[in-house]
């Protein structure tokens, strides 16, 4: 399967594009903004594209043309304002399942955050923050597509176990971000993951394993 | 007709109840984030409703439930950041919109943006304000309501003439407050109106003989 990560360059993003270039079955189509991101990806033998997600839809869906699954990570990251939170975040994402729709791409794993489908879980320091994922998540499971519904948290930098616990909804806990890249892999070869939302965060059950619960 | 304002303070909103409390056919039901904004509403004989519009879909059912029509008309407004634009803009005119549903109110009307539909027309210096105005559009378009949607720019406080051009796609022109306003209260009587989105400028033809254009 080649699989376009948008986001390919954020903290989940990079473990994702390894994941999928050490995999037998995947290639990595990375998907970067600056032209000094995209060595790192070339030097693993991934496809890169340069492509600015705050441009047109025309050119994500050029990026997406020769993929079987688009996987969204990218994110506007804790540096930058809530403007740039609704241009990535939700316009982004959004301009990403218009181009798969419009590319003839009809796998989409998204990385969301955990709770963002209950209002009263809504971050109270960044509501827009939770708004903006909640209403990308709302989009894609309208859009037709067969989608994935990943929403980690909270995410943390430790090497992941390879392990987590899975559900609709569950209890804010921590998982690393390596283990959710783990996941959005895992879900590209399962198809039972097509049409689910679910939290996620650190457990017990082996990755693959737990998704089959689902 | 019984007409939930949301918004009513603003700018738009203030010429709405009052047009609504002259007209004959209608009572308005001014929903005011503070209570000293209650009074000038009050002194016009409008229902009045202390509804905080970052709080509950509970709490707008709560103020819409005696209502047979809701206007959304709220806005962020200039002073406030890309935080408030997603919060007010965006998901306070969704859950006005789930607030009407759970209400059993069918009709609603809302003042969006002129070109949102258009990306290539969003604002370069504000996208995340279109971003949020279209997206609020989309989703009242899906949401099986009574619609309308009336898209003016750029909206100046000169007094209204009462003529207006109306189509679904114009050039930005100006059009003052208080004409948005009648076309608003215009559109409550006209069901010609509903499942309707359009641009509005100022122009040479009667606001009703307008809307029948359309």
């Amino acid at each position: 399967m080649n699989v376009l990560i948008i986001g390919s360059n954020g903290q989940i993003g990079q473990h994702v594009v390894r994941k999928i270039q050490d995999s037998n079955e995947h290639n990595a189509i990375a998907m970067v903004r600056k032209k000094e991101q995209m060595a790192q990806f070339e030097e693993q033998g991934a496809k890169t594209v340069l492509v600015d997600l705050e441009g047109s839809i025309d050119d994500i869906a050029g990026a997406a043309k020769s993929a079987d699954a688009v996987v969204f990570t990218a994110g506007s990251g804790g540096h930058t304002g809530a403007d740039k939170t609704m241009m990535i975040d939700l316009d982004g994402a959004i301009k990403s399942m218009e181009a798969a729709k419009q590319a003839g791409v009809k796998r989409f794993v998204i990385v969301s955050a955990i709770g963002v489908h209950h209002r009263d879980k809504w971050m109270s320091n960044a509501p827009y923050y939770s708004a903006a994922k909640y209403y990308a998540d709302v989009w894609l499971e309208k859009s037709g597509l067969d989608y994935t519904i990943i929403r980690p948290g909270g995410l943390v930098n430790d090497p992941g176990t390879g392990k987590v616990k899975v559900a609709v909804d569950l209890e804010r806990g921590q998982i690393p971000r390596e283990d959710v890249a783990s996941a959005i892999v895992a879900s590209l070869d399962d198809v039972h993951t097509i049409g689910k939302a679910f939290d996620m965060i650190g457990g017990e059950t082996p990755i693959e394993e737990a998704l089959k619960t689902l």
